[in-house]
C-alpha cells in the first residue's frame, strides 16, 4: 500500500489522506479515502482508468446516530494472501486465492465507535465489507439502510432483471442503464410471489459493458445473517446504492456484534472471459466448515417433474375437495385423478430409463399429500399410490437413488418445524439429496424471500442437512453467493428463470448467454437443461409454448451452465424419439479438472470448454442468442501428447429455434491440441462436442 | 331450542326468524338472528334480563367479499351433552361439561360461501365460535377484522389492563368503562416489549360487575392457530369489538378451511363466586390429546430465581464485553463478576434446602451462557461455575429434580430451531420440567407475543415436549385460554403481573383478587407467591421495593392462586427467618379433589376452601384488597363425620401491608363442618388455614 495525496476529484473531498491497494498484478486499484466530513469513500481503477468513482460507505442507523460521516481513520493494516484450495467440487481441481488486503479501521468522533472495512483486491476486481467489533455502546443496532455506493463513470450497457424482494425468475433485458427505468414496467413479469420496490432497481449480479469495452460485475459474496442486497439506480447520477431487503418492520437489518456484512464485489475486466474465468465470490467465502465431505457427490438426475411443468399430468393426487384437515384426510377413499405423475407404475418407469442410461438419481415431485392444499406439507406421508419403501428398493435394487422432494409451498416456518423428521425419513428410506422449493409468499407473513430471516432460514436447512449427511437444491431460495464453498452440500439453487419457463411461454433466446456472467457468479444453478421435444405441444397437446432454444443448444447447456447437480429434465420417451443426440447428455461429466473460457460476450454467445475431473476427455458447448454465433476455435487446450476423436452435436444448416428448432447433426472427426475447429449456432442455436481420447 | 318471532328491537332488525337456545337451568338464554341485511347477531339474556344486547358477528375480509351480510339460514342444529371428566391435575378431581348447543349453518347468497356459528349455551354463560368448511371458492382466505361485537346495556365497573399486542403485565384499573379513555395512558407502564393499540382497547379476561349486581365476563377459549383476541370499546355506545392482534403485514388471521376459530365467551351470574366456580373456558376446550399423561404431575419448587429479580446476583457469569460470537467465547478465559447466582455452591444450597423441607424441584435461571449478550441462547452449554451433571447427580441423590429454563430473550425463531437439541438435553441430565421465557420484542421480527404467528409457536413448543414427556411453563407468551385440558404438560404459564413486579417497584394490594377473575380463568399462573420477606431491603439493600401485601397474605395466595406448579419464590434464608409461617407453604398441596368458594368480589377479597386431592384434608385462603376485610365462615363443606385441627395463618392485630407486614399470628384449634370461623383481613392482607383431619 503506498499513502499518497490525492488532490481530490469532487469538491468535498479535499487534501486528505487516502489509502491504496492494489491487485497481485497491478492492474486493479482500491482507493479509500474519508470526505472532508469524515464519510467513508472508495473507488475502483483498472489499468489506471476510474471503473467506480469515488463512492460513499456506510449505514443509516434506528434510534442512533448513523455511521455514516464523522469518521477518523484509527490505523489501516495491509496482507497479502495466496493460497490454492480444492472445492469438493467445481469447474476446476483446483482454485488460487490471491489477494492483497487493505483494512481501515474507523472511529467515529461523537460516538466513540468503531468500524472496520477491508478490501481485498483481486486481479479481477474488489471485495469489500463492513466489520463491527463488539463493543460496550454498540452490540445490537437496527440497520435502516446501507449507504454504500456503486458510482459508474457513464451510462454503461447492462444486462438486468428488476429489483425485488421475492423472485428472480425475470427474463433479461438488455439496455442503457438510462433505460431502465422506462424498461423496468414491462421487466416485470408475473411470478407467484413478488414485490418489485423501485423504477429503477435492479438485481445482483448484474453484468455491465461499457462503451470502451470494460465489463463490470457488481454482487455480493458470503450473504449469512444479512439481508439480500439489490442495487437502485440514480439514473441522473449513474450511481447504484446498495438497497437492502427490509423485515416486515421495513427495517433492513438487526446487527449483533461482533459482526461481519457479505462482501460486496466488483469485478472488472475488459475481456469477458475472464469473468466467467474468475473465482472472486468463492474465494471470498469462508472455507469449507464440514470435516467430513466424502458424503457430497455429484449428480446426474431425471424426473417426474417435466411432465407436470408441461400439464401433461399432476402433482396432485385427486381434484376432490379435501374436507378434514390434511392429518386426518383418507386418500384412499377419495377419488384419484387419474394424471398423478408420482405413482407407482410412472416412478418404476423412470427408475428403469435412468438405469439403463447411467443416471445416479430421479427426482420425483408429488409424491407427498398435500398438493390440492397447497398447505402444511409434513414432508413425511406419501401418496397412497406411491409405495416409499418399494419404489426406493426398486431403485437401490438397480443402483438408482430417488431425490426427494420438498416443496415448501412458501411455507418456511411450517418447514423448519417439519424439518428434523423430513430429513430423518430420508435417510431411512436411502435419500441423500433433496430438491426444497419456496413457490409463493413466505410466512412467516411479512417476510420476503430475500430478507435477513429468510437468509437465514435456508442456511438453517443447509446445516441441518450436512448434519444428516444430506445435499440441498434450493428453488425460489435467495440468489447464491458462493456459500457452497463453505457449505458444499448446498449442491444447486435455482433463483432465475429456469426452463421451466419454456413451458409456461418461453424465455428470451440470449437467457443462456447471460446467466454464467449473473446468476451463476454465486454457485450453480439447476436449469435443468436437456428439452430435446423443444416444441411442447408434442409433450402434452394443450400446451402451446415452446423452448427458445435448438436441439443442439439443450446439449451446450450441460457445459455452458456449470453445475454439479445436472438434470435431463426431459421425458424418457422424448430422448427415445433423439436417441443420438441424448448420447452427449449420456455422455457428459458432471464435475470438472479444469475450464477454459473459450468465447464470451453477454447476450450474444458463450463458448466454454471444460476437462472431466475424472478423465483426460474435454466438452465444449456453446450457446448462442437470436443471432446465432460462428466459431473459429483453437484446440491448443487439449494435451498435446493426445489424440481425440470428437463428436460435434451441431445445428443442422438450416435449424432455427423458432423454426425448425430440432434439426442437427452429429458429426465425427479426429483431432488435436493443434486442430482448429468452425463451428456455427443456428439462430437461438448452439453446439456441443465431446471430445474423448483415443487410446 | 324453541323458533319464536321477535319484535326486533333495533330498527335494522325487523321481522325475522330468530333461534334460541337456552342453557341446562335455563337462566341463560342465547339468540341468534339475521339483520334486515343478512348480518348475523346474537344476544345474551340471563334471568329474562339483557346481558349482551343484539351485537354483529362477522369478519371483513381481505380482497374478496367480507363474511358480514348477506346471509341466510340454510339449517340449524340444537344439541344436549353432559359429560364428567378427570382432568390430568387441576381445582376439582372431576369436572362436569354440561352445555344445550344451537349450531347455525349460514349461506352468504352472492358467493354461495358457507360459514357456521356454533354457540354452546352453559349455566354460567355462552361460548360461540365460527367454523368454516372446506368449500371449493374458500380453500384460504386474510382477516382484516373481526367483527364480532359485545354490546353492553350500561356503564359497567371493570378491572381491566390495557390492550397490547405485547404484554399482559399491566397493573389492574379499576373503573367504569366510560372511564377507560382517560384513564388509559396511566394504565400503560413500561415493559421490555410493549405495544398498545387504542386508548379504549382492553384485554381479556375481562372481568365486569353491572350496577345491578351482575358479573359478567369476557374471554376466549381454545386459542389455536388464530390471532390472540382483545377487545376494542366504543365508549359511545357501550359496545366492545373483537380485535385481533395483527400479523407483520397488518392482517388477522391467514385461515386455511376447514377452520374453527377460538371461542368467544361471555360468563355471567348475580354471584361472583360463581364466576370463580365456572368451568366454561376449560370445557370449551378439546379434551386431553396426549394419550399418556402418567409422566405429567404437579410441582412444588424453590429456585435461584428471586435473588436475581431483587438484583442480589445477576443471570450473567462475567461483566466483560464478549468480544467472539457466542459460540466462540472461551468463558474460563473470562473474569467472573462474583456475582453469578447460578454457580455450582449456591445451586447446591438450594437444592439441600429443597430436599429438607420437601419440596420436588429446583429452578435455576442463568445457567447457560449467553446472559450477557442477551442473543442467541443455545440452551445447552453451561456456564464454566455450572456443572450440569454434577448437580443433577446431586439433586437426584436427594431425591430433587433440577427445573430447566429457557429464556429466549424474544427470539422465538433461534428457540424453534435450537429446541429439539434442548429437549434432548433435558433427557439426558433427567430435568422434566422447563420454565421458558419471552422477554423483549419477538423474532422473527414483526410478530407480536400474541400473533397467529406466536401463537403457533407456544403451541409447537408445547406439543414438541410432549413428545419429550416434559412439561412447560412458558413467560410472557400468549395468555392462556384453557389448553392446558387439551395439553395438560401446560403446567404454568405467567401472562399477567406477576410476584417480580414486587420487586420492581411493587403492585396494587388489589391484584390478587382480580387474577382469579380475569387471568386465571384461562388457566394457572406461575406467579411465585411466598415472598416471607417483603421488605425487599433486607433482601437487597440497593432495592427498596416492597411487596404491596403482608406475610399471611403470600400464604393464602397458595390457596387462593390456583396452580399445579407453584413455587416458594423466597429465598431460603428468609424462608429460615420465618420458620414457622414457612411450615404453610411446605404443608399446602397443589393439587386438589374439590374447591368451594367462600367469599367473592373482584377488587376486593377472594376466600377458598381447597380439598387435598390425596387426603381429607382442607385448605382455605383469603385474599384481601388495601382495604381488608373481615369474614364469617361456614365450615359446613367439612366432612360430616371427622374432626380437623385447624392451623391459622392470619395478620397480627396491628399488621398493614404498609407499614407492619410482617406482623402475623399462628392459632391451633379444632373444627368440624358446624365451626364457624370469624377471620379479620388486614389492609392487603389475607390469612391462610391448613384443616387437618384428626385421627
Amino acid at each position: 500500500m503506498r499513502k499518497i495525496l490525492l488532490f481530490a476529484a469532487i469538491t468535498m473531498v479535499q487534501w486528505l489522506m487516502a489509502q491504496q491497494q492494489q491487485s497481485p498484478n497491478g492492474e486493479v486499484m482500491l482507493t479509500f479515502a474519508l470526505t472532508a466530513e469524515g464519510a467513508p469513500t472508495y473507488r475502483v481503477d483498472y489499468k489506471h482508468k476510474p471503473v467506480i468513482k469515488e463512492s460513499r460507505m456506510g449505514f443509516a442507523l434506528k434510534n442512533i446516530e448513523s455511521f455514516d460521516r464523522g469518521f477518523t481513520v484509527v490505523d489501516t493494516k495491509t496482507t497479502t494472501f495466496d493460497e490454492t484450495w480444492q472445492p469438493v467440487w467445481g469447474e476446476e481441481s483446483h482454485i488460487r486465492n490471491h489477494y492483497n488486503e487493505l483494512a481501515v479501521r474507523l472511529r467515529q468522533k461523537n460516538t466513540g465507535r468503531e468500524m472496520l472495512i477491508r478490501f481485498r483486491v483481486y486481479d479481477e476486481g474488489v471485495g469489500f465489507r463492513y466489520e463491527f467489533p463488539r463493543q460496550a455502546e454498540l452490540k445490537y443496532f437496527v440497520i435502516k439502510e446501507e449507504l454504500t455506493e456503486f458510482a459508474m463513470t457513464g451510462d454503461y450497457k447492462a444486462w438486468w432483471i428488476a429489483g425485488d424482494y421475492d423472485t428472480q425468475e425475470y427474463d433479461y433485458t438488455e439496455s442503457r442503464l438510462s433505460q431502465i427505468r422506462t424498461l423496468h414496467d414491462k421487466a416485470v413479469t408475473p411470478n407467484a410471489s413478488q414485490t418489485p420496490f423501485s423504477p429503477t432497481g435492479v438485481q445482483t449480479a448484474l453484468m455491465m459493458k461499457t462503451d470502451n469495452g470494460l465489463y463490470i460485475n457488481l454482487h455480493e459474496a458470503a450473504l449469512v445473517d444479512f439481508p439480500c442486497m439489490s442495487l437502485n439506480l440514480d439514473d441522473k447520477k449513474m450511481v447504484f446504492q446498495a438497497w437492502l431487503t427490509p423485515d416486515p418492520r421495513g427495517d433492513k437489518g438487526d446487527i449483533h456484534t461482533p459482526f461481519s456484512t457479505p462482501w460486496r464485489t466488483v469485478m472488472v475486466s475488459d475481456d469477458a472471459r475472464n469473468i466467467l474465468a474468475s473465482r472472486l465470490i468463492l474465494n471470498l467465502n469462508e472455507p469449507c466448515a464440514l470435516k467430513d465431505t466424502s458424503w457430497i457427490h455429484p449428480i446426474k438426475y431425471v424426473g417426474v417433474w417435466w411432465e407436470m411443468i408441461t400439464g401433461k399430468s399432476t402433482w396432485a393426487y385427486t381434484d376432490e375437495l379435501l374436507l378434514e384437515p390434511l392429518n386426518k384426510v383418507d386418500y384412499t377413499k377419495l377419488k384419484p385423478n387419474g394424471r398423478h405423475g408420482a405413482n407407482n407404475d410412472n416412478v418404476r418407469r423412470y427408475i428403469d430409463f435412468a438405469a439403463k442410461h447411467g443416471f445416479d438419481q430421479v427426482l420425483v415431485e408429488g409424491w407427498n399429500i398435500g398438493w390440492e392444499n397447497w398447505h402444511d406439507y409434513d414432508f413425511v406421508t406419501s401418496y397412497p399410490d406411491f409405495d416409499l419403501k418399494a419404489l426406493n428398493d426398486y431403485a437401490h435394487s438397480k443402483g438408482i437413488k430417488l431425490m426427494m422432494h420438498h416443496e415448501t409451498s412458501g411455507e418456511a416456518g411450517n418447514y423448519e418445524r417439519r424439518l428434523s423428521d423430513a430429513y430423518k425419513l430420508m435417510k431411512v428410506y436411502g435419500y441423500d439429496a433433496v430438491k426444497s422449493g419456496y413457490v409463493g409468499d413466505l410466512t412467516p407473513r411479512g417476510e420476503y424471500h430475500y430478507s435477513q430471516w429468510a437468509v437465514g432460514h435456508y442456511l438453517y436447512a443447509i446445516k441441518e442437512a450436512a448434519k444428516h449427511h444430506l445435499m440441498v437444491n434450493a428453488h425460489e431460495a435467495v440468489r447464491p453467493t458462493g456459500l457452497c464453498r463453505t457449505y458444499p452440500n448446498l449442491i444447486g439453487n435455482e433463483a432465475a428463470r429456469g426452463t421451466e419457463f419454456e413451458a409456461f411461454g418461453g424465455s428470451k433466446p440470449f437467457h443462456t448467454t447471460i446467466l454464467p456472467f449473473t446468476r451463476l457468479q454465486g454457485g450453480p444453478m439447476d436449469y435443468t437443461p436437456g428439452i430435446l421435444e423443444t416444441q411442447v405441444w408434442y409433450t402434452n397437446p394443450d400446451n402451446k409454448s415452446w423452448a427458445r432454444s435448438t436441439l443442439a443448444k439443450q446439449l451446450a447447456l450441460y457445459v455452458t451452465m456449470y453445475s454439479p447437480l445436472q438434470m435431463a429434465a426431459d421425458l424418457p420417451e422424448n430422448y427415445e424419439k433423439f436417441a443420438d443426440a441424448f448420447q452427449f447428455i449420456k455422455d457428459v461429466p458432471v464435475d470438472w479438472q479444469k475450464s477454459v473460457y473459450l468465447e464470451a460476450e453477454p447476450g450474444q454467445y458463450i463458448t466454454i470448454a471444460r476437462k472431466d475431473k475424472h478423465s483426460d476427455d474435454w466438452y465444449i458447448g456453446n450457446t448462442s442468442n437470436e443471432n446465432g454465433h460462428s466459431s473459429q476455435l483453437s484446440l491448443s487446450f487439449l494435451d498435446k501428447s493426445k489424440k481425440y476423436e470428437a463428436t460435434i452435436y451441431a445445428d443442422a444448416a438450416n435449424a432455427d429455434y423458432e423454426h425448425n428448432p430440432k434439426a442437427y447433426t452429429i458429426t465425427k472427426q479426429k483431432v488435436t491440441s493443434k486442430s482448429k475447429l468452425k463451428l456455427r449456432a443456428a439462430k437461438g442455436g448452439g453446439y456441443a462436442i465431446a471430445l474423448r481420447v483415443m487410446r
